[in-house]
């Protein structure tokens, strides 16, 4: 292998392809990046760790095809160490690589190239889907928050994505809250996955980091999906199991309705957690009377109590909280205003924007002890 | 105590006296602030941990004078939330503290005025000094880093400032390298005090949030100083001990004397230290040939050659560094250039700017094994 390539280049795809190396692995091939050269004027860049691996190819000088495989680390730090020039990649007969630009001379050593894991085989009859890039992003931040990070839990730590004729909904909960974003979107024949929440983030990053990226390509085999986001592919193992049937835990009725300045909430019920925090649950208490929402919590250093003016419809009501599972979806919702829907004090509350049902999401109420 | 301030002021103000509040302390007064609002319609705010006592005080409306002693943290954390308008302050009889705006109401518990320490008494016969607040943190910046951070180092934890009559240095060693800065000032007669690095670098920091500091004034005791920043006053315990006679380690003479990029210097010896960091001492070879320094580093990973072209005068040499070492002092100096000076391959080399004696800093060479 010899080639030359853009310095710029080669430092942006290494941060990109490198999400997908193991930090804590016994192989050490899988701290690796595979490196192939092809007479074509290409260079893929491939890295795994056996549960998702990321694979990007761009465009260099090749003198000399080949294939090496080199530490994802060093190989990482000198690149983006370089100055922004011409850099010559060279292996060496006794496998090491040199790593040359004007002033600068590195040889590393490589690792195996047969010891590398293949990205598993292209499974046949594969159902194809494409998501708006920036749509994609929306629906993961508002709802892989609400994943749980237990990996006891099975399927609660993945975010499922449902798809149905017109729309797709993305679905995440923990037994605390649970979230759903549903976009209306030509989308085939119903089917569903299941892809853990920390993978689908990093992918929602990576679309980020692209920043040409307008479209996310999904192709859905049995056990694998492969995303396609511009140059990079990404092709990771579903998860396996039934999700809860969340549709049936749902409330369909409220007899309080409220509408609320979003921010004026988030920053209240944050002051509000200065106290609860302390104590058991983040606990905070919501009274809605009449047109005020009055937030209290109190521990042993002191109380707090909060107002806010709102819209109400229907009746009074007093309810506890987790503070946290309010913050979360307050941060992840772009409108000016919310709305609250509430059944009873011990029923779970529904926020969602103003208008529609793009965005649903349902907190369980914590039991208020005599404050 | 029934106090109104504006709530921006005095979050800045809880920022900076709150450096100097023990995190850890098995005294829980020493988590608190003192708040003592007189009649004069000012509030003065005062933490301590023993060592340092940070105090500044503000302007406010003060309806009723009195004392009390917040925790802090949740204090801070309470005021830095709020919305910035009026904040009023009132001390209830059972000695809590109710914090109010338009629609926030914090009750927050006290802790005993009377176990709050007292800033040490001033001391008679002091000696003034001062600094302009721009010299101040350049020397801090300058001296501070080469400081020992073993605490069993006795005074080399420290920062000795010597004053001279017509100059004042600042010094700092830990045992493998010496940094000295020095500026001409008409400062009165010899003198000198060590302050521990840890809190001259908080001092500093002070200097650079308060924005409007032009002058350090400091007030020289026997075993306290007190340091004036625009409207903060800090009071510290001196260290106690002999300094090393720092200037009989100095060299005075040089065979090798070169004049180099500092930028590059610093990239090229970072580059070489992500092979060197993997080996012992974090070892680079300084190799310097008629006008080219080559900087080599080898670990199991791989080795490393940097060339740089630059001027010399006198004889080639070869010699061993920390790149640690090298890379803190380049750091710290603004020029493009800097010179070094060598004697022999095992001595210590000097770094400084191109002109002048206003900054020297030492190393101790490393020995090179074979490589």
């Amino acid at each position: 292998m010899k080639i030359t390539c853009n310095q710029q280049i080669l430092s942006k795809t290494l941060n990109t392809v490198s999400k997908a190396v193991s930090t804590r692995t016994t192989l050490p091939v899988l701290k690796g990046i595979l490196l192939e050269a092809k007479e074509d004027g290409t260079l893929t860049l491939t890295a795994s760790d056996l549960e998702i691996s990321i694979q990007k190819t761009i465009s260099v000088n090749v003198e000399e095809p080949g294939s090496a495989v080199v530490v994802s680390k060093l190989f990482g730090d000198i690149i983006r160490k370089l100055p922004n020039e011409e850099i010559l990649l060279e292996q060496a007969e006794d496998g090491s690589i040199l790593i040359r630009t004007h002033s600068s001379e590195f040889t590393v050593v490589s690792l195996p190239v047969d010891e590398f894991p293949k990205i598993g085989d292209q499974e046949e009859e594969r159902e194809h889907l494409i998501f708006d890039a920036e749509i994609f992003k929306d629906m993961v931040k508002q709802t892989s928050f609400a994943a749980s990070v237990d990996e006891s839990k099975g399927v609660l730590v993945g975010v499922l994505t449902e798809i149905h004729p017109q729309s797709v909904s993305m679905v995440a909960l923990d037994g605390y809250r649970l979230a759903v974003s549903t976009e209306k979107m030509n989308s085939g024949q119903e089917n569903h996955f299941i892809i853990s929440a920390k993978i689908i983030n990093e992918i929602s990053k990576i679309i980020a980091e692209d920043g040409d990226a307008e479209e996310v390509e999904i192709y859905l085999g049995k056990k694998k999906a492969t995303f396609r986001i511009d140059t990079t592919e990404i092709v990771l193992r579903l998860m396996e199991g039934e999700y809860i049937k969340y549709r049936d835990i749902m409330p369909t009725q409220s007899t309080t309705d409220i509408v609320i300045g979003r921010a004026i909430l988030q920053e209240s019920i944050e002051r509000a957690s200065l106290l609860a925090r302390e104590g058991k649950n983040n606990l905070i208490k919501m009274t809605i009377k009449n047109n005020l929402l009055t937030i209290t919590s109190r521990s042993e250093e002191g109380n707090v109590k909060e107002e806010i003016i709102m819209e109400k419809e229907g009746e009074d009501l007093e309810i506890g909280f987790n503070s946290k599972f309010v913050i979360d979806v307050l941060k992840v919702i772009d409108d000016d205003e919310i709305s609250m829907h509430f059944l009873t004090g011990t029923s779970p509350c529904m926020v969602k924007p103003v208008s529609g049902d793009a965005y649903e999401y349902l907190i369980l109420p914590v039991r208020i002890p005599t404050m």
